[in-house]
């Protein structure tokens, strides 16, 4: 950040009278600037036992297997956002269940949260942003190709939570030092 | 959002390529300024079967009761969050137990959380932000003077909840016609 986004003046990083951290602050119109997490929100799309799951055909992880999920927008809900994600992402039409997971990424300034959600119908297809889309057995889950480590702790959290015949809400922190994939 | 935080030009709304809504976009040199919702993370502290609550000494609701919460940080988790905020707003030092309640907000584009906490002791004071600080008996709660919507339900939620004997996560959305404390 280096220059007003009200008035286009060079900010300063200081902080604010009754802060108590520092921000881009703006000598000319006294504008602050908050950079705060952003919520990365997403589904677990069941449809008869299976997971939907993505491969993904944009960075970051090309090419590797995620749920739908994606940056939540302003003027919706948290599961108006994952909905559209996984309309986005795999074409197809799901019903939120429940919250289930949610992992603070604080080294990238990231929450991120999935919900069980049920496929309408066994309709989806492959989008701009995945190159196939397909269920797959509880069993049959690629580990090794999976994209994030929010993705494979919710995938993990869930088949526990499944064989218990019970789904919680669980909500846990992703530090630096796990792989991406762990 | 007027100017480009990067270069200081002038920025324009458009969508840009591989994009489904307008945003920030900088004609000069191609920064695109992402919006999106901000996370109010705090905590229904406990210290002995009371709850504390927070009488504001800042706008908006200034004078009106609340929990213990604010915007999350950068490089924290919500936890984290929640834990500093109850630490800056009631001068008390509380453990998280588990996530209690999520409320999406769209017309403010934020997203509200609360965790059950426990007080270490019984040590709180007024502060910058709260001129009063107080343990309530859960029968004793000033419904009629609390700041904010996502407070009142919570702690409706949460005395239903302690009633029943079990306390689950809950996750609902608030409407822009929903009166600020209803």
């Amino acid at each position: 950040m280096r220059y007003c986004s009200k008035c286009g003046h060079s900010v300063n990083m200081s902080i604010p009278i009754g802060d108590n951290r520092a921000r881009a602050v703006c000598p000319n119109c006294e504008h602050i600037e908050y950079d705060n997490p952003r919520i990365i929100t997403g589904t677990i799309p069941l449809y008869e036992g299976q997971v939907l799951l993505c491969r993904r055909n944009i960075e970051p992880r090309f090419g590797f297997w995620t749920l739908p999920a994606g940056f939540m927008e302003n003027q919706e809900s948290t599961s108006e956002g994952a909905l559209r994600e996984t309309l986005e992402e795999s074409g197809s039409i799901a019903v939120c269940k429940q919250a289930f997971s949610m992992f603070s990424i604080p080294h990238i300034n990231q929450v991120h949260l999935f919900y069980i959600a049920e496929l309408e119908r066994d309709d989806f297809h492959a989008t701009e942003e995945s190159s196939e889309v397909a269920l797959f057995d509880l069993e049959d889950i690629p580990w090794d190709e999976l994209a994030f480590s929010s993705v494979s702790k919710t995938l993990k959290l869930f088949i526990k939570d499944h064989k218990n015949g019970h789904y919680g809400f669980h909500d846990d922190v992703i530090s630096a030092n796990q792989l991406s994939s762990s």
